[in-house]
């Protein structure tokens, strides 16, 4: 890397040294497929453990101080000393995300139910989310609904459209001043032939409705296959509506690999856009979460690589040239524009972000410092016995 | 079809006598792929011999009374001339296309073009449509952008939306009181990174911010795969931002084939929105326009066929025993809401045209009777020599 | 229906009193996504339960004479005593379905697994799966390996298919004269970068290198996005390698659904090369399976109307003028060739399946014969404690 | 680039220097979508011209020392002419790509046309094509069918199978013991329901009919979305029937863009699975071929960018660990494997490209080189008048 200049080299590493990155909670349970959840040695059996293992992940990487939680996989009883606990750990208590799928009664929808009991009951757990919000001091609300329908004709569309609105409405005046409602959209799954908040341009419009506390997440995995997941990010940007991210990587559907693992030149132009909204800066507002399920890979361990591969494509993001990026789009030069994009993907930033690393006092190699700690080893150890925590606990 | 109450009977008939689809000047000219335009004998020359084709249309179907113009490929001196020789025969001057892809200033774009001499003459074009819309009486300026670019940093994502927004801005200003503005969106091609409307929420956040007159317009092939676009419809029509469709069908991408000829299921669902949201009578303003290309088949005969397909559909839709479904919607019987849609598919409605269009006047079968006419023979007898008509001219 | 010729009437009808279909054991029992599964109530419990459930499904259609089992969800002490309880309630038993996805040593596959102890007792159960066969009289063994890796690298494709090879190769070497194995192939899930058997090409590819006893069965909701199909049936066909079918609906991926209920058209054409290549007659030996799952509609009654929709498309399919549609075909007359397609398919072939039921002496209503029978009311009541069926067991 | 065993360097060094690339005629000539071809400047006139561009890339690049013909785009009247223009130029004839799809008579089909004497005329073609490899002394004969049909029931599946294979075995018959036949895919387009040859498995299936000297041939445009390219690259060569390469790149369809530059990771697993499988040497007979459309950018440029794009993705292929990967393999590390590919995709391999370059004598930077040598603004003023080459010539 030394053919960087000093200026761009320092530049760099202060946006790097500023970048926040959130873990969840739950990608540090069991998860699997509708086929098969193979469970994990050293699984957290509760909030706290998760908690541990977020506050380990942020203690080898310097950049993922907060942890989110899912309700009610992680309620508790007393949210101020899991605060408190996660304080001490090193970390603090990040986006809160509701769960109105996993009740029996969620069957033919939660908040767009066809019976209004049911929407009711939907609607007081997200209620119940901003009373934890309150106690844990969590900016952010996020909302994924798993509502839609499996057959043409099941319900009606416009009729759950409105239901949605009005939950949503109702959520929205609860909250506080210096709470944000996160809202989020998926193509498919659970529901099959309708997903009643499918895709941006339905979360896009609700929020434009809702008001100012009301903005967009995009999480990657949730598109049609050809989807441009650049462009709904300098479209919301430009917009003011975009909330921030549940990050991972996808194949086939909402496969919910690592990030940065199936396409790591796609989430390259993701922080692109961002880097070029000026938008990487916590002071913009953008949540960068990863919403992650490590099936099949040990899980603390691919925290940590996840981390490091959005540090890796941000760092690559930084490093355009946007001076003569913006000359070679003025003049038209179509091949020299693309490579001024390439020439920053292709460059090998990891010494940058050893370096970087050394300069905070972590190891300049994360995965390895994590392997050698003997964690997850004292974990498998501790962890015997009580329920393994998952997506129903 | 004895089985239909006489109430029923009659609440359909009427409705489809009401219907009105809207047929292309272009789909009567060549067309192809960008590897071969195969040349048909009979094509028209100008759009004189375009509107010739089109009142046939009409004439054997009694539904198609307007036709679209497409501009500059129907350029005429006189405009005034071509409505009243189109009144003439029969038929009317329908929405006003307009095209800034095809000259070669617009390799880059036209107007998100970088350069600004390309994206004024862009926007004069437009303006010049709406010139031509006051002479011809159109209601609808159809606006599709092939703007876009091929490679990742060609040009500036949110550069682009600027230049986008500020040529609708200038063109809307332009619409009288009685013009509209149906704002296309498609996913990829003629661009293959990067398409400056790719999506209903990019169209539907632009017309929202220019207007009532600025609308959303669907075009069936226009789509990722897996998108459901019945949803569209409805959350359009619940927004009272649907302007209106191309019809046409696709297996892969923007096949532009008959439309009801791919996935004839899914123009049911389409037309059960419209007809649940009481759409289909012209007064509701929806524009149902066809936008296909016959590139092997007969040309005037598939656009009866698609015609008549767009007619089948309707009448399934219109047969659907609304309260019915309403009914078990909202008792949650999944299987009976989708029974009460599938009945009504399954239903063979061909026997109920053939009664509608002898109530009208017309031969029951209108592919045997355009078939019977001589029409096709007599115009390929006449029109051999000058050039055929053709995605460029 | 009156305008059928007699001689039409008679070929269709007797065609159709011959389709068999066979239902799946599982298709009883409780189903979800990975993110819930929605209990219902009056599941069975145990096989003898779900045979009694496939056996009311036969009782009400007339067609579905054959049930196939999962192994180990299927597993008892004696075949004989449950094969024996299939003749009894008028079924018999189908299609043995290996299972090797569900332990937890296949986290990193089965047969292609890197640990050669895991393969072998993956192996094991393949044989353990002819051995049922010979207890049960089961001609098919119906291979789906959900094998294959999340991450690029994780494992060598080409070793994969090595140790894929040898364990097909050993479990067709076990078979007897008599019995035959379909090989599924599926291109994503549970796997997520790569899957051993990802395509048709794959499956054919093994079963032709294995024999004449090894055929490719085709699951309608196994394929990427813009397949077609029907292409494939014709293709295996014509190379007299289709085995069957595993029927089902999907928009997006592996969905499940109910066959027919998202593209009816699609089982139409798949239905008409069936029928064109003659291979409907059981003489012929394909295998058409449902395999679905209910996850939120009713089991039983889904399934009864699956059957009916499986023999809906075939009607249609039989009712294609063949001369006429051979004759377009050698004239290149696209258009009505496509016509012949679709006349047969806007048929309603309803009333005539009504009269089919009729002769064989069944409610020419399954759906509403099934719910006035009382038989859901007697085992939601009868089924209650024990441990509901599902994909575990 | 300090970090390499000086083992691993030489071993890297001296694949790279064996590399192979061939260049394509057409991509010289201006190219387009179905929308609109957008002429350059300068491009050639005839196949001398184009072979002088091709020439002009292996000047710069080293590595790109044949260019393929097109039929009959590139017809001369003495091709041992052209071969010896192309010898004086420093380049040597490749591959004969056979064309069967711009003639009239092929608006239904070429090889499976409906109509005998089209069939024969097509046939008549593909010999021509072996006539012309025995005078420009051509190893390869690809072939890639348009045929397909645009709806459904408008031509049969099987009987076109029938017509293809007869076509292929009499072309097959006529290739010389050094001549091979390379038979191409593609999902669709410009046939929209059904392609004759849609996939690899097709393919595979007549070559396996055909013979050792028919092999299959991947364009990585030609897939179904959700396609894993490297499985169907590690099947074909564990089955000894990967012929070559057309390597372009894709975001939605067969865009034609420039190698490497919609997925550079995709390309980089491509790669990898050669060198894995020890088939990068030209003794293993992989044609390595580009087919790209340069629409927009200036195609002598695009074209030697695309050769160092397939360099670079094969300088990581020879970086990765092997024995490191293989470990990992063996024992379930998943995410150790996965490690060991993304360890060489990360690195930064432009330093050691221009290191062989200056080896070769050549200029480390080829584009800056081609810019810098006059090659464009010469021919930009020569190609004055005449026809611009394309893809009707």
């Amino acid at each position: 890397m030394t053919e960087l200049a000093p200026s761009t080299r320092s530049r760099v590493l202060a946006a790097l040294r500023d970048q926040r990155i959130e873990t969840a909670s739950w990608a540090f349970g069991n998860s699997g497929t509708r086929f098969k959840v193979f469970a994990q040695p050293g699984v957290p059996r509760d909030p706290y453990e998760k908690i541990a293992d977020a506050a380990t992940v942020h203690r080898f990487t310097g950049v993922a101080p907060t942890v989110a939680l899912h309700i009610p996989w992680d309620k508790v009883d007393d949210y101020a000393a899991l605060a408190a606990y996660a304080k001490e750990q090193g970390v603090a208590l990040g986006a809160i995300n509701a769960n109105v799928f996993q009740d029996d009664d969620y069957k033919l929808g939660s908040v767009t139910n066809p019976d209004p009991a049911i929407r009711a009951k939907a609607l007081a757990h997200l209620i119940e989310c901003v009373d934890i919000m309150d106690a844990t001091g969590s900016r952010d609300l996020k909302l994924w609904f798993s509502d839609g329908t499996n057959y043409p004709g099941q319900d009606s569309i416009r009729a759950r459209q409105d239901r949605l609105a009005s939950a949503l409405s109702a959520t929205y005046e609860r909250l506080g001043d210096d709470q944000r409602m996160l809202l989020e959209y998926k193509l498919f799954e659970p529901a099959f032939y309708m997903t009643d908040v499918p895709d941006w341009g339905t979360s896009y419009a609700h929020c434009l409705q809702l008001g100012d506390k009301a903005q967009v997440v995009i999480d990657t995995g949730h598109h049609a296959p050809g989807t441009n997941i650049e462009f709904i990010v300098a479209f919301l940007l430009r917009a003011g509506k975009l909330g921030g991210f549940d990050f991972n990587s996808r194949f086939y559907a909402d496969d919910d690999l690592m990030v940065g693992s199936a396409d790591p030149f796609q989430l390259f132009r993701i922080m692109q856009e961002i880097v070029s909204a000026d938008a990487l800066n916590p002071a913009a507002g953008i949540a960068f979460m990863l919403d992650q399920c490590h099936n099949i890979e040990p899980k603390i361990q691919a925290v940590i690589r996840s981390v490091m591969n959005v540090q890796e494509a941000t760092a690559k993001a930084l490093l355009v040239d946007a001076p003569a990026l913006a000359a070679a789009q003025e003049n038209g030069d179509v091949l020299e524009a693309n490579a001024a994009l390439m020439d920053a993907y292709h460059t090998d930033v990891r010494p940058l972000l050893r370096e970087l690393r050394a300069d905070q006092g972590l190891d300049p190699d994360p995965i390895a410092a994590f392997k050698g700690s003997g964690y997850y080893e004292t974990v498998q150890a501790a962890r015997v016995g009580g329920e393994a925590a998952g997506w129903g606990a």
